[in-house]
């Protein structure tokens, strides 16, 4: 028998001629790159009223939030943010987890009973297949955005409680769940409807409270929402909003929350920062939508195959991941930093530059990084 | 079929009567608490060096870290903390993830080959448990630190890969594993030895290395330590530290590594310089074993059934759940915070109260904590 260590020297050799090595580039803080790749949409990572309550924060409170929530850390700036996200996204009730990985592995796992059926979109992310493996509960993928799919699911469990997860904005290709049909069928079954709206919080929706409450859904006693604090928000850390029941389940039960330190209380004061501004950034979203757009009218007139935004996040094909991996090293040798996404990080079997928009780039330079884009193409 | 919230809602109304309900208590800045509950045990997370290093690194790089550590999400702070880390771990290299839960999840799965047995201790905290259940292998729970029945399980699965899955010093009891035996046990056998050292970096062994370095075993090719950065370091995130094959691997497959946003850039910094701070703290170590065998003392003589701390963990019995939160209310109530973990929160069926160390405390103020607790007990 190989040791371990040989095996996994083996795999890293397969995984290396397929072009499938990733590398760690630190960037450091004076770095000038021109980002398309991060998702800090409207730009708040960096805004001085986000640093500032941190700073604040950062000295009340020390670093750390020193243990869980429910032993020392639970602090004022956890419960004003949770406040906030309640009221934002219409839900009973929000609970902060350290990130939102650990969110969608409490949450899914909190929706299922005895004789679950979880119906999951096949493009849904990480956390969310994790939280479906976790549950222990039977699942159904079903084709990507495909409703009727969904619908037979359902109508294939009758009488057992059901779940239909799926992502809003989904993270790769930035196409967006057609939420108001599922949740129609959902509804027809007496399932629920749980949605990651990471990548369209702060971006979509009135106020910017997400495609769930864009679609009509923000406060149904039959969905639940899901997203990261690190995207639009700026921030780090997951929320799981929902019926005011849900949280104190996920007080009462939840391993992913009870059983983990707390955000630090001073990213916590920051994104309750960007929380208030992301509110009120309608002109931030206005900027992000008609950049969306200008990336899909420059680049499809350049004959590249690009998606058609729904958010701030837009696919570009790459002929195989070899190539993708070539074309995001030239554009970064010219100063703009795109985004890779190879297998296993893609949903199906296709290289694609992903690109997002962050309306805290001047606009002249998010201009020139499209050429650079476009200059750069195999 | 009762609604889904009939049926949160009955529940609930279960663990209210079995006093197993949990409330979350915001703390605010000025509160003033003595602090026996967290795990800031060195109390760095508020020494000033530690608060400086994030302020500065808040201000160079925003709050958030923008995207995952392959994409955005890698900054010098992250690098650095890693490569000080594997060094004072003596581990080829470690890698940073942004909870220790999620390094967990990442550890476990990326030990598991096919047909691989891990042999998990019933101890174990939830986010091993639920990394075991991940990697969809055959799990042998073994009771807690018995030796002979982890050899047991390796002897009855001969030619099998295996790993040995443990805490060092466990979160609940404060109670320390024979590492030098389960390593010897592990390697007769051609197995692995997965540590969670959470509770130990910066408390024991040389320089604070923590309980692996402690047992000699740090660097060995046949071990892995994972670790919380939220404890003696005083901030937030996880650490896997291992040979560099374990880490190249961990990056290009690990799902909790690739798919979650990067720990911010503030906290890395932050984190750093604590790290810095616990590898010369000598004094503080010596004054965290002083205090930990002072509450045995106190308590003790109190006629108390309490722990013989290893580490900064001590555990006092309570006569049941109820009675183990109105201890907790009362202590609070005279100005002292303490840990009450009730089921589910324990590995048995027993309450307590969990003290913890915190040196950052003052000495008369901590001596007058343990009073407070010896005249509230039941």
């Amino acid at each position: 028998m190989p040791s371990w260590l040989e095996v996994l020297d083996r795999r890293a050799r397969l995984r290396a001629k397929a072009g499938l090595s990733r590398r760690l580039r630190p960037r450091d803080a004076t770095e000038d790159l021109l980002d398309l790749a991060g998702n800090d949409y409207l730009g708040l990572s960096r805004h001085p009223e986000v640093t500032a309550a941190a700073a604040e924060a950062l000295t009340g409170y020390g670093l750390g939030a020193t243990g869980s929530r429910l032993v020392r850390g639970s602090t004022e700036p956890h419960h004003a943010l949770e406040a906030t996200l309640a009221q934002w996204l219409g839900a009973g009730r929000a609970l902060v987890f350290s990130s939102g990985y650990l969110a969608n592995l409490g949450a899914v796992r909190a929706l299922v009973q005895p004789r679950t059926l979880l119906v999951s979109d096949a493009h849904n992310h990480a956390s969310l297949i994790d939280g479906c493996r976790l549950s222990g509960a039977e699942t159904v993928v079903t084709p990507h955005l495909d409703v009727a799919a969904v619908e037979a699911a359902l109508a294939g469990a009758p009488g057992r409680p059901a779940v239909v997860v799926t992502e809003s904005v989904f993270s790769v290709d930035g196409d967006l769940a057609p939420l108001a049909e599922l949740h129609a069928v959902a509804r027809r079954h007496g399932a629920l409807l749980l949605v990651d709206d990471a990548h369209a919080l702060g971006v979509l929706g009135p106020d910017g409270a997400g495609a769930v409450a864009a679609a009509g859904l923000g406060g149904a006693s039959d969905v639940v929402v899901t997203a990261t604090l690190s995207k639009a928000l700026g921030g780090a850390g997951g929320v799981v909003a929902g019926p005011a029941e849900l949280a104190r389940h996920l007080i009462d039960t939840g391993r992913t929350f009870i059983y983990d330190t707390a955000l630090p209380p001073a990213v916590a004061a920051g994104v309750l920062a960007a929380t208030r501004l992301a509110r009120t950034g309608a002109g931030l979203r206005a900027e992000l939508a008609e950049r969306a757009a200008a990336v899909t009218r420059r680049l499809g007139a350049a004959g590249l195959e690009v998606s058609t935004p729904t958010a701030g996040v837009v696919s570009v094909t790459a002929p195989g991941p070899e190539t993708a991996v070539a074309w995001a090293a030239d554009c970064r040798d010219r100063g703009v930093a795109v985004g890779c996404f190879r297998p296993p990080s893609t949903p199906d079997s296709r290289s694609r530059l992903r690109l997002t928009i962050n309306v805290g780039l001047d606009r002249r330079d998010f201009d020139r990084a499209l050429d650079v884009i476009v200059e750069c193409a195999p």
